[in-house]
This record gives structure tokens, C-alpha cells and sequence, in this order.
């Protein structure tokens, strides 16, 4: 789904990973995490796509709502298992969206 | 393939896409502009993955850099034909990285 955003400024988190594994654990974490971020304050959208990589970006208010959001406990759970369990290597990248247009 | 980036900061265009058509044309454009955008001056790198919906980020020094890829010839007429032949719709985000990190 392509999301609705705001007008800018806002910010998005462009978050690139390259898998080990493709477990049932992982799909699970994978939606359980999808719809807990949706409940954060400043949350405002999210994208995703994987072939040989994967590509999420999630969209945010501010770098408060991103700080919060990657301190969640829940959160920091799957990070955790992300690096032991899940990715051979990823990219995390926090970007202020200047401008944007849509067709 | 997970880019590697320089320090920050520099700009990611986010560019995300429904489309109508797999069409061989469409791959074969595909194929032309990321290899014509890797030519370009600023250029710093390219992600993309596509399931449901496409996800490609493009990275570039500067403002200036992503202005001249917009308006490249080539790149033009690829831009028109992607509004009439293949997608439904597509966001196209600019934004500036402002903090990186990788695993």
C-alpha cells in the first residue's frame, strides 16, 4: 500500500535488510511489529517490499515519534532478535522528507 | 544490494509505485535508468524491491544532484511513459538523511 503522508516536513525511517532465514518467526515478529508501531503517537504511515532485499519505510512526525518508537520494549525484543536470529545485514537511515509529489 | 552510503548528511529520493502492467518494455526502462542514473553526477547509490507495491530509494550528495536526474532527457521521457503505460499511481518522497546506522 502507498501511503497518504501529510504535507512536509515530516520524516522517514528507510530501514533496508538482507535476511538469513525466512522462519514463521520471523513473518510473526515481522506483522506484530507492523501493527504496534501503527499504535505509537507520531506514527504516520508505512511501505514494504522485499525480493532480494527488503525495504520498509516508515513515515513519522518528528524524531521524537522515531527515539520512541526504537526505545519501545517490544521493540527492542525484535531488534535484538533481528541481528541474532534474522539478518545478515541492514541499514537504518532517519530522513526529513522535504518535499513530495504523487501521481 | 544494501548500498553503501557516505556520512550523512546526504538526500534519498523515495520513490514508491503501484503498477498496472509487468510489461517487458517496463523491465527493459527499468534496467536503462538505473544504469543511466548511476552515470550521474551526485549519484551515491540505488535500493529497490517490489511486491505488492515498488520501493525504490535513490541516494544523491545534494538538491542539485536530484534536479538534474529529474530532468534528464532520458530519464523525462521514461517519466512520461510511466504515467502513461505503467503505473497507477506513485509518491515520490525527497528527503535528506539526516543519521545513519548499519549492522
Amino acid at each position: 500500500m502507498i501511503e497518504k503522508t501529510p504535507e512536509p516536513p515530516y520524516y522517514a525511517v528507510i530501514f533496508t535488510s538482507l535476511k538469513k532465514d525466512d522462519s514463521k518467526a520471523y513473518a510473526e515478529m515481522a506483522e506484530k511489529m507492523e501493527k504496534l508501531a501503527k499504535e505509537q503517537p507520531g506514527y504516520l504511515g508505512f511501505e514494504s517490499a522485499r525480493q532480494e532485499i527488503g525495504i520498509s519505510v516508515s513515515y513519522w512526525e518528528d524524531l521524537e515519534s522515531i527515539k520512541n518508537w526504537k526505545e519501545n520494549s517490544e521493540h527492542l525484543i525484535a531488534q535484538e532478535l533481528g541481528k541474532k536470529e534474522w539478518y545478515e545485514k541492514y541499514s537504518v537511515r532517519i530522513a526529513k522528507v522535504e518535499r513530495d509529489y504523487h501521481f
